[in-house]
């Protein structure tokens, strides 16, 4: 076997074999294939296509590249749940707690973000105290005692994807549906848990920009999943506005806080009794998604799910302080008021923008080592179908420095759409692949 | 301008500017560009193909990435000769002092061989005294002077195709046709030329295996010439065995000055004066190609091209005594008979066998830095359609150690192909493409 004639045969539109793609990936991962080589296989892959073996041959290659966590000792329900992107996405945040308040372990590795806001990590980390660096035996040690923990990437998970997702980046070669797919279920399989609930969103503030792409990536992650024998669903969700009210970090924080004490925003809570509710399927508590919505509800009504939060963030070292009262949480030095410019029904508040604004306002990183600022970001009062008077309140914009704050207040004027006819919501679950 | 978005445009099949081929080409010889971005681009266009006006882009800009010979002040009909390559191909040493011996200029860099044997410059070499690396002053002024000279890549010609041609190497795209094609045609038209007759070998022991590639080709290398300016025909010659009977360095050198004296091999004759009636044609000094081929013939028969091989030796420091007695040359330590082990016709001797044997020999090099030796190689006596009687000498072997010419008879005694039943020549000029 050598690497020429591994690339020849994807250039001829031929099936790779296990062995040749494990051959691939383990000398790309050593060193010992060259970048151009990969650049070259690459690119082949992404005219040429994959078949689904080849395409689970490689996710599973690339699994194993590094690193792999071991939930088996949870049992068989051990479920995770991941998110291909979006702008004020805080459902990992409210749902973990949810899932562990059924008695489902949640063992969970979560990355910082790059662009928009930071990660779930990263938003954790705004609660003084909390500690997400912890060893990978505490982590385990968290889960045999409270049913819950959720950390960093301590882990080198899927190292192989790691480097093959640079080089896409520097090769044009991001948006293949394969290739996004094997990359997301790779970190899925490495990270341990035997069924996978996957929030595959959609709109401009997504990825995957239409419902037809969104529905191809959610098709192949499944078939990735069952050819790897793990049990996977796919819900897909709108993002063509952001999820929820609020875009920042310690400001999600606090309306994943708000929303586990009962104050629930509806397109958040479509997500999250979604996704929710065939968590608990697959963990096999129940084939009723309805009626597994509505147990949901009574767990956040009882403060079942919110006490499992203040536990998980009391057991990682987290001041409980600020979740009992969230005006505790640091403010952003300057919060102006967005104003709208004219009356008339929100058409149109494009996640994108909105997310590009909250990383212009420091919420978000270019780079891995670029620090966040935990405390800026945007507030929506008003989201598409909302009627708005001339004057009225649209938005709030944290800010760190008053020229940033003023010039983003501006700039969100610009981005709300306001038209004097009546518009409807958009739906939030669009579709379920299983 | 990014090469992001360049490789993005390959990749979905849109057609590339002059300009983005210039930047991508002077971008890769600076080192801007990666050699991975340049292999995904390499890739697409291995996969994706181009236009015409593409290749003829990437074929310019690539001849203008280094030095540039001009031989303008020779005139509008100096013509180059190439050849794709092929075993016992001594058809330059040939051909050069007869083209001269009409007045036409030869001004002509040759490389060294990598393979089966040396290329042109290593076979002058063995000429005792001769000299391939003299500066262009010299080399102008011996053109000046008696209207031929050869010498070595003096000059660094199309450094962006070396540098695309390594790559192609380890990336499985090298047997591209528009690849090929700007390849040759670059370090053509970076050579000087206004007009080029090309060799298209065609066959086992050529890199176009059959008609229809070598056919493809020429036609692009035709069409690329004419968007560059350039007159350019393209001959299609047979390399299913090797050309003439020796395969080796000053064992080929030998054969060429016999040639000279008017010992031709009726498949080099035909090559020679097929490529030489299309140099005079380009030339200018006649428009029928039977009546060139009769002109060259005579000027063999009169000696005046000899004596213009002679002149051009002498000018460049050779002793000519070689020529004048090729006795002189340093023989190889061992040279062994091969013999037929049966009677018949010889019905196969594939070029690619003999010349990889050749190359065992020490003929060739693998590597740039390699030595080659002069003495050793092949001399064929038996070529296909001749008939042979058991114990008959097929070949004689020219090697420096003893093992390995006794290994190298038993190779070639199974390289032979002998049949009962009579079989015909092969046509040696398959076409002409102009």
């Amino acid at each position: 076997m050598n690497i020429i004639e591994i690339i020849a045969k994807k250039r001829d539109k031929k099936e790779l074999l296990k062995e040749e793609i494990a051959y691939f990936i383990e000398g790309y991962t050593k060193g010992e294939i060259t970048d151009y080589q990969a650049a070259a296989l690459v690119m082949a892959i992404y005219l040429n296509g994959m078949s689904d073996e080849e395409i689970t041959n490689l996710t599973l290659s690339m699994a194993h590249s590094g690193e792999m966590l071991d939930l088996s000792i949870f049992g068989k329900n051990v479920v995770d749940k991941h998110s291909t992107g979006g702008v004020g996405d805080k459902v990992t945040l409210i749902l973990a707690p949810i899932i562990a308040s059924f008695g489902i372990p949640v063992a969970k590795m979560s990355g910082r973000g790059l662009g928009f806001t930071g990660g779930t990590i990263d938003k954790l980390e705004s609660i003084p105290g909390y500690c997400t660096n912890i060893s990978i035996e505490e982590f385990m040690e968290n889960v045999k005692k409270i049913g819950i923990s959720l950390i960093g990437q301590t882990l080198n998970l899927a190292p192989a994807d790691k480097k093959i997702y640079a080089l896409r980046d520097t090769i044009a070669c991001t948006d293949s549906i394969p290739l996004i797919a094997s990359s997301i279920m790779s970190k899925k399989i490495a990270a341990g848990a035997c069924n996978i609930v996957l929030d595959v969103t959609c709109g401009n503030g997504a990825f995957m920009q239409t419902e037809e792409e969104a529905k191809k990536l959610a098709e192949m992650m499944n078939r990735i999943g069952k050819l790897a024998g793990k049990e996977t669903v796919c819900v897909i969700t709108n993002m063509e506005e952001p999820l929820g009210y609020a875009v920042g970090n310690n400001l999600e924080v606090i309306e994943a806080v708000q929303f586990l004490k009962g104050d629930m925003p509806e397109d958040v809570k479509e997500v999250v009794l979604e996704l929710g509710a065939y968590m608990i399927k697959l963990a096999g508590l129940g084939e009723d998604i309805e009626k597994n919505k509505q147990t949901m509800l009574e767990k956040i009504k009882t403060g079942e799910s919110y006490r499992k939060f203040v536990e998980l963030i009391e057991n990682q070292g987290g001041d409980t302080t600020y979740l009992e009262n969230t005006q505790k949480f640091e403010k952003a030095n300057y919060i102006l008021e967005v104003t709208a410019t004219q009356e008339g029904y929100v058409s149109k508040l494009p996640a994108r923008d909105i997310g590009e604004l909250s990383g212009k306002l420091g919420a978000g990183r270019i780079k891995k080592e670029d620090p966040i600022d935990e405390t800026v970001g945007i507030v929506l009062r008003k989201k598409k179908g909302d009627f708005v008077k001339k004057g009225e309140v649209l938005a709030y914009i944290h800010a760190s420095e008053e020229e940033k704050a003023k010039q983003a207040v501006k700039e969100l004027q610009t981005i709300y759409q306001i038209q004097e006819s009546k518009i409807e919501k958009d739906k939030t679950i669009l579709n379920v692949v299983m």
